[in-house]
């Protein structure tokens, strides 16, 4: 399983000596991704030039025998990127960034898979346009596709499915075979969109060298608010009105548990106090955006309008509204991740619930958890207006090192209350990967799991990347014969 | 091939004699769908009450060797619902109707496969919400999600795969396995998805007896505006004028050729003249739509500032606008296929362009069509906004009978050139069925049809439906065996 120096020669031979790194620096940064460092040490990292590199460097793989992972940005928080296998090949996408191409008038974007999130939205935006999926990090676009990235803005916009329209992918076939499925259409029905079982694959069907996207209109206003709520239950009426009211225009509606804030803004120096009183026990970020038809200033009339009711009287749900015409409120936001690093170890889970569930799930497991793992505080934080809720809970440093088992304790509970009793999904925008394998195979129905693994199989007949979907590979490739 | 009275009995007491269609009149009804009556005469019509008798449907037919057809609202255009062979089972959705659940604060509806999109949506409206896939016809859930409906307001909203968050589904595998793919949450990326080879699959992938889709917000003021423009080329011009000072109130933009408003006009007595001068040589339908906080009035200033400069001097783009503040332009261009009726034999063909190419599409193909089937003449109309065009033409009946090969002719060179030359679709929002399957084996390279056939027979391995994906029945099973 480990590279002998045939292959290493060769792959040398392709790609230049600058371009195969296997330097003990090289290969330790390759071990780490968004979350941590706990990928095996790879034999080599390749960078290929181009797709007939890639389709190269996958048949010499192959031919020898050792595992292929495809690395994008090192931006994912579930080991996907990272070689699970001592000896593995790295193929790094970031030579794969020439090309950008923007198609104004049909607002589509060929790219590169290695071209980064912000390389594309600057290259949008000279046209007016934006690939409006918004992140705290910066991957990328394979990577994207991958994991089928949402993001703050996936109430408006959706996620990397919705503006996908093609991609040409080296299979893992032996013979690298190289194809395109789709077009840089809109509405495209001649067929089976085989495509679409490439996202949220997480680099397990194919190496995708490029892709086409659909870009949407920059908005030429804006307007963001942090409310402050006297009770987080209030966030769902208020989600409601707001759609009802702004229709289209709201782009984003976050939310922030009193405790998320106070660490962001105890911890990240550059951040100001939003509000003037104490913090509240919940806050939500909302952002309005609209056309060069409509200023800020409408906007804020509008929302104050709409919010006025609920402000009026004590005893009101809304406490305190901060705004802001120039997207400033989303540093707290973007913020929340460090701060809660900066409080302690932090147990994370990436979860989805139905929208009008998230509040009672928040109360529901607090007391669980409560319970179960005392010394862990809640911490979550999330797109309400989606349902994504990063339920993350701190072991503050105050306490000492976290206790053996508490992080696995509490995630059990909370991943089997949100699949098993609130139908809800254990990971709701980072994908499947080493980190949370076990969840897929314990929530996914074995029937299921069968079909998954007969479709990686078809696509991908040598194993690539680091998830099997299936039931155990040799167990498919007997159902499939 | 042909069902013996072995089968009908058993059918019949799984349903009910009420419930087991086999007089002629029936028979003749279940072989014509929304476009011509070419069906094979079925066996018999049967109409499960649940999915529990779907199940044992499937395993009834699939044992006895009887084709099965599942047939939804028959509107669809490509015969994908209608028997290819005498003697098949057609298997109704229309009792599959009774469940049709909103969960307003998820804005996600439940509903059965054979519930109608205007029944689906009358339930929605009393949330103020909508499932705004807009349609001249009134198909069933089930057969949206076979043909993946786009519309006039895809646009904004996307299509039914945009939508779609989970079906239930039965297996042709000769148990008739009951599955379900996805769930009911926005964001959900914890394996593959399953359920998106389904989307737009012509029934030919498992059969779906419901499905979650998820709802938008019900626009509480709405414009509508009909413009009159000198030059069909300034369409493209208005359409990203729009989008930058709309943004995401623009909920459609269709096109109407000259000759397509004409015959509208013409053979649909309802309808009024919207301009005050001649007919220009292309219109444009334009929708505007905006939550309770706009109004109307709001939008028609709006547009008046963005088209004034427009319309100003002589020979400016825009010769006339005709606006209405209740939607009552829709009439026009839903009386466009009425109209094309009317005037003659219609030749149709539904494409996709990149939104670049559409009026040069139409200018050369009008070109090509005139040397090579002189008499045919041009009446397209479409959704501009997405690149979806009804390139469709008109053998006027003053002209007597269609000659024969006319529209085959016809019909190749139009595709022919936007598959080959324009790198567009020759089946934008319709589907593959059996009158189209000829250009999907044409147009797709048969590595692409090779793994298409393979994940049909993955999740559908005993035939049902009228398509097949692959390269040939047998010749698929021996690539996956």
């Amino acid at each position: 399983m480990s590279a002998g120096p045939v292959l290493i020669d060769a792959l040398r031979a392709l790609v230049g000596d600058r371009n195969l790194l296997a330097a003990a620096e090289d290969l330790r940064v390759a071990q780490a991704d968004g979350r941590v460092a706990d990928g095996s040490e790879p034999c080599a990292i390749v960078r290929p030039a181009d797709a007939a590199q890639v389709s190269e460097i996958v048949r010499l793989a192959a031919g020898h025998g050792v595992p292929l992972v495809v690395q994008g940005g090192r931006t994912g928080l579930v080991g996907a990127g990272l070689a699970q296998q001592a000896g593995a090949l790295i193929l790094s996408l970031d030579r794969l960034d020439r090309c950008i191409e923007i198609d104004p008038v049909n607002r589509m974007a060929t790219v590169d898979a290695g071209v980064r999130l912000s390389a594309l939205n600057a290259a949008a935006a000279e046209f007016g346009l934006s690939f409006p999926i918004d992140l705290g990090a910066d991957p990328m676009i394979g990577g994207m596709i991958a994991a089928n990235t949402g993001g703050a803005r996936f109430l408006r916009y959706g996620d990397v499915r919705t503006a996908l329209k093609a991609v040409e992918v080296v299979r893992s076939d032996g013979t690298g075979e190289r194809m395109r499925f789709g077009a840089a259409l809109w509405k495209n029905n001649g067929g089976l969109d085989l495509k679409q079982l490439l996202v949220g694959s997480s680099g397990a069907l194919g190496i995708v060298t490029r892709a086409t996207v659909a870009l949407q209109p920059l908005p030429q206003a804006r307007l963001t608010a942090l409310l402050a709520l006297a009770d987080p239950h209030a966030a769902l009426m208020l989600l409601r009105l707001l759609e009802d009211g702004f229709g289209t225009l709201l782009t984003a509606f976050e939310g922030i548990s009193g405790a998320a804030l106070a660490a962001a803004l105890r911890h990240v120096p550059t951040l100001r106090a939003p509000f003037g009183g104490p913090l509240p026990a919940y806050a939500v970020l909302i952002e309005l955006s609209a056309g060069s038809l409509f200023d800020a200033a409408e906007l804020e009339d509008k929302l104050g309008t709409l919010l006025a009711p609920l402000m009026e009287r004590d005893g009101t749900p809304i406490l305190d509204v901060a705004t802001d015409r120039r997207d400033g409120l989303w540093a707290i936001r973007h913020a929340v991740p460090e701060g809660l690093r900066s409080e302690g170890a932090v147990v994370a889970c990436d979860i989805a619930l139905r929208r009008g569930d998230v509040m009672r799930f928040r109360d529901d497991l607090a007391a669980r958890l409560a319970a179960a793992a005392p010394g862990l505080v809640l911490h979550d934080f999330g797109h309400i207006g989606d349902g994504g809720l990063h339920f993350n809970c701190v072991w503050p440093k105050a306490a000492g090192p976290l206790p053996d088992g508490i992080a696995d304790r509490a995630r059990a509970i909370v991943f089997d209350a949100v699949v098993t009793e609130y139908g809800g999904s254990f990971s709701a925008e980072h994908g499947v990967g080493p980190r949370n394998i076990a969840q897929y195979r314990r929530f996914t129905p074995p029937g299921e799991r069968r079909i998954a693994g007969a479709m990686q199989r078809l696509i991908a007949p040598v194993p690539i990347g680091s998830v099997d979907f299936g039931t155990g590979w040799s167990e498919e490739l007997d159902d499939v014969e």
